[in-house]
């Protein structure tokens, strides 16, 4: 299990490729984005993203998975008090493949709320060509080793 | 159909109240965010949450369908370039009942795409007791009448 200690400024971790496939990207859609653009083909030719393009939340849900299977799924993580910000750089369209990684940029241990810490990371995710698709920068709070 | 001149600074969007019910919490967060505390009763209880509570993208993502619902689905929307920022204030516990609203900030043409200007909208979630659970800001891309 990763602590908050065990995180230093400059750690990175790598995510697991992933299809985006589009019959995931309508039903994501479906349910929280039903907008033209990301439920019909046709539509996202004919729209500035150019394709069956994801929604945004549906990227940005991705790169939560990719996080918690990379390194977040085995860590004392107690969740986020939100993103600072997150860029939607270039579209996502059905069929590309996403990969990523989180950074370590800084960590502080938190005063109002004894053993836990804070650990500010970037995330990026780039699709096959290697182009950036999405970057956040976020902070998650993680269990102190000691504190256990 | 609301077009970019539709948006006024100032110009608010009631969201319609939804229950966040635990099947669906558990559902979003076995795809895209696995940790125990949005997974299991008595994990959230243990957590600095204090119950089952929903991912912070799954918020994301329901407050995303209520402003389809409140008014971006009648709208000319080409999505958005990214979120401002994000604050998780509260967390979104099994059996809350979720409303809120967008209220428009700015608008502006978008000298790079002639045809689309952006709007600035503050998005704020509220639960059955008043509070705020979530707010965010972000821009949002929208084809102007003339252009049509």
């Amino acid at each position: 299990m990763l602590h908050f200690e065990d995180f230093l400024p400059g750690q990175r971790f790598e995510y697991l490729p992933r299809r985006m496939e589009t019959a995931e990207i309508i039903a994501f859609a479906s349910e929280f984005d039903p907008q033209p653009m990301h439920m019909d083909e046709e539509a996202g030719k004919k729209s500035i993203l150019g394709g069956l393009a994801a929604s945004g939340w549906h990227t940005s849900s991705i790169a939560m998975r990719m996080m918690i299977d990379a390194f977040l799924g085995s860590s004392t993580s107690q969740g986020s008090p939100g993103i600072e910000f997150m860029d939607w750089k270039k579209p996502v369209i059905a069929g590309d493949t996403l990969s990523g990684f989180s950074l370590v940029l800084e960590t502080r241990a938190l005063r109002s709320k004894p053993g836990i810490g804070v650990v500010r990371f970037r995330n990026e995710i780039l699709n096959q060509t290697g182009e950036t698709v999405a970057v956040s920068e976020c902070p998650i709070m993680f269990r102190m080793r000691e504190a256990g």
